[in-house]
């Protein structure tokens, strides 16, 4: 068994920060249906595109898939309806009446708009949860705005905690305004719907993306840091310690963390400085040295290459390890042992992709939570209101040819 | 009700990861009891403090929390048992039998060291989840590394996507090795407790730093982007589109994105620049443009205040805002309005202090998430001693004495 089996979802989301939380649920049991309009979610047509003979710049029909949601769709059936027709909708709100949970990250007012608020869901299934993940969320002055990652990393005052004293504000080089939010929301539905197994009824979660980010800055105390005048971005280091930061080697950069006195009493002698160890004797004096204390560690780390600064610090209890390139992951013997990174397969292919992507970063000793590759759009569509909702071919047939439903 | 309300879960945790983890399931509404050793984690020696009458910068007592247990410790009932010693084991083992869930964040082997380790707690209690944060997982060649949040985005490659490039690797500013991780984590509690509810039976769940921060990096095919030869880094922009990015404004600087056509169209009518509209009529050209595009967007924004920049842009329904400093939070009116940040408050005062901390960043329509404040170290050693163990006064004294359980 799978933790979330047994449990139906319906994927109403886009782009990011929908689709990853839908993934983590699918990887995790759920059986996700992914909704899509007839022309699928923008990223369907964003290359490159992965076919059951393998990876091509441009999409050739209906079984290529591009490589956003072969990466999001993973573990997820795919149906196409067309929910600004009514038949569309009505085939929907079927659909609503025999799921558990829904997913969401319109704009506010867009599923009013399209008379599938939480208040028209709610009277058809009252055991619904109703999962919006917006940008500044469903109340408040900003409710309107349009939001992405970049603008919400920069408001929530992220990236002015991201960069070098001496440099601008700076960007999180990851999406951390879009999947941080994705993962609260997965975990806020969970939540919810243990709620509702046990009271009987569903409710609203609202995650917000500046919400979110706002949770990731605060967690430090950026007030007391403003009290005792710690600069707002420290580059690579922490100006409350040291040694701390990147350092150059011989062949790239190395991170370290100095945690506790006996590894700094270690450090010292391993670098050749029992010197730094009489003037700098705790963590109070080796902060205020810590310009003399990096020059130092730099001199030792820049004559040496990566592996052995890495090799010499761990084995003295030293937290470290190399500052490795973005694409490193993949033959990074930690993450291959792991399984961290998994090779992206077409439904109808039984040989990889040459693409990867991440797998739920969740292992689980009674359960394998890895997920199936994800279907080209409208897959499912038959399957679903054939086995969900008990439609005849004929019916079927008649929502296709009102342009309702689709399929491949 | 709250969503998590009659699970009782044992929080074993210190530092950042684990505290944060369980404040989710505490805000949620668990009962989660954090065991700490007689002196309590090393975050409670850190300055500065907090006591009934207010905020200052050494401990004067039993009733002064310093400010991490304050933030990260909201919502949780707090007990000192001294887990090395026998009869404390023996405590801890019949908590055990009377929970549902347990969390830690010691090196893997170390529960082992304590003669606590999965293993043992399952022949105790077999519906246990057991859920375990650790740098790198719990097999694989990097498994007894130390961990720290700089050296997980370091290995990750998250540093290597952040910052500029014509800059070094960078440092996410935010503690997201440590926090995503924490989420992560919570996510699976929940959802491994589902599937002990259907099935009877609990299980280990390895939540490690890097497989998460893995996956935050991986959302993206960052072997797609080597493959068309994007940069590893791009700065606050994106190579792919134009404008994208930060922009000086006459008294800071904004951020923007600009989504789709019809707005880029609105964006050159604004800024006085339709001979570029012609120019750039579709996204591959504005990216080929971008340089252009970047010098007139940043001459129209230069003479103006990131106020009026933001209120243009959104008028026009592109994505912007100001880029705001890190401790901005605290006055901005969506954030208040959201109740993002909350002031932190003593157990025993009724004022709240001058912090602040970030509130859980999910919101639900049938339940109230505002966690209590946080207790002093040992404030429910008693309580939980003969509320859930059913202790007498006598054997509590006894305990004491013997050093195996503590209360301020």
């Amino acid at each position: 068994m799978k933790p979330l089996e047994g449990l139906r979802i319906l994927d109403l989301t886009r782009i990011v920060s929908g689709p990853t939380c839908c993934f983590y649920l699918a990887a995790m049991g759920a059986e996700v249906i992914r909704v899509e309009g007839p022309e699928g979610d923008i990223t369907w047509r964003v290359p490159p595109f992965v076919g059951p003979d393998g990876a091509h710049p441009g999409p050739r029909g209906p079984k290529d898939i591009a490589l956003s949601p072969l990466r999001r769709g993973r573990g997820k059936r795919n149906v196409v309806i067309d929910l600004k027709s009514d038949e569309g909708r009505a085939v929907f709100e079927q659909l609503v009446a025999k799921s558990d949970a829904l997913v969401e990250n319109f704009r506010p007012g867009v599923m009013k708009q399209l008379g599938l608020d939480y208040e028209v869901l709610e009277a058809i299934n009252p055991r619904l949860v109703y999962c919006s993940i917006t940008g500044y969320g469903h109340d408040g002055p900003y409710r309107d705005r349009p939001s992405m990652d970049l603008v919400v990393q920069a408001v929530s005052g992220i990236m002015s905690k991201t960069g070098f004293p001496d440099g601008p504000p700076t960007k999180v080089g990851v999406t951390v305004g879009d999947q941080v939010p994705g993962i609260f929301a997965a975990l806020g539905l969970v939540s919810a719907l243990r709620q509702r197994d046990v009271e009987g009824r569903g409710q609203l979660v609202d995650v917000a993306m500046l919400d979110a980010l706002i949770a990731l800055m605060w967690d430090e105390p950026i007030d007391h840091y403003e009290d005792v005048g710690l600069p707002e971005r420290a580059g690579n280091g922490d100006p409350r310690g040291s040694p701390i930061g990147t350092y150059p080697t011989s062949d790239g950069w190395i991170a370290l963390v100095t945690v506790g006195e006996a590894v700094w009493q270690r450090m010292g002698e391993l670098i050749g400085r029992p010197d730094l160890l009489e003037r700098a004797d705790d963590a109070v004096r080796r902060a205020e040295l810590s310009r003399e204390i990096d020059a130092a560690v730099a001199d030792w780390t820049r004559t040496r290459t990566s592996d052995e600064v890495v090799a010499a610090l761990t084995e003295i209890g030293m937290a470290a390890g190399h500052v490795r390139p973005a694409g490193h992951a993949r033959s990074d013997p930690q993450v291959q042992h792991r399984g961290a990174l998994e090779r992206l397969r077409h439904p109808e292919s039984d040989e990889p992709s040459k693409y990867w992507g991440p797998a739920l970063p969740i292992r689980m000793s009674r359960a394998d939570l890895r997920p199936a590759p994800a279907e080209t759009l409208g897959q499912s569509t038959d399957a679903i209101l054939r086995d969900v909702l008990d439609l005849g071919d004929e019916e079927i047939d008649r929502l296709r040819k009102l342009g309702a439903v689709g399929t491949r």
